[in-house]
């Protein structure tokens, strides 16, 4: 089970896009995660946003670069900076996003 | 060096966006292509299409599943569907694909 979760225990049920970019030397990458809307956010539901951890069968891996997007002075989005510092990095990212967009039935498209 | 050919040796320029979809025991998946005005379909540069093939540094998979779409009798696209019958076949559909979205700036989106 691949899930992501705002705050320890609460998995997101917003499902993200998620934009990826990468050196051509492969040295760093970076991906960008985009929820519409997500439950974290919401006023019935919405967490105490310590960070944004993904979470599978070999652990976890988490960044502290999340920022809210807000319309008209109401939260719509939460946008995600993922950095990625060599190749193992990148591969952990990647096996965890494999399973995660399995899950979800995310599809790769041009970002 | 991932690519993707729709005639044998003759990379295509145009990025498809990539639809999947598994079955919950992944036993089985699917992986649908859709290639907006390919050059394959060009009036200049076009090629037969004899199937599509996916080619990086571990070999090539292919299928011959592959559908124009036409719009008032002219070429529009191509729709080309890939079927994995298994786990290993699933496998090594995915490593294509992340060489494929890595080298091409695709990132994951809900399909």
């Amino acid at each position: 089970m691949a899930r992501i979760e705002f705050a320890r225990g609460v998995a997101e049920e917003v499902i993200p896009d998620v934009r990826l970019t990468r050196a051509p030397d492969g040295s760093d990458g970076t991906a960008t995660f985009y929820f519409d809307h997500p439950k974290a956010l919401s006023e019935d539901e919405g967490v105490e946003i310590t960070g944004m951890y993904m979470v599978d069968e070999e652990g976890e891996i988490s960044t502290r670069e999340v920022k809210g997007k807000f319309i008209d002075g109401k939260p719509a989005g939460i946008e995600v900076l993922y950095v990625m510092k060599d190749e193992m990095e990148w591969e952990r990212f990647m096996r965890f996003m494999n399973r995660y967009a399995e899950q979800n039935g995310l599809g790769f498209t041009k970002s």
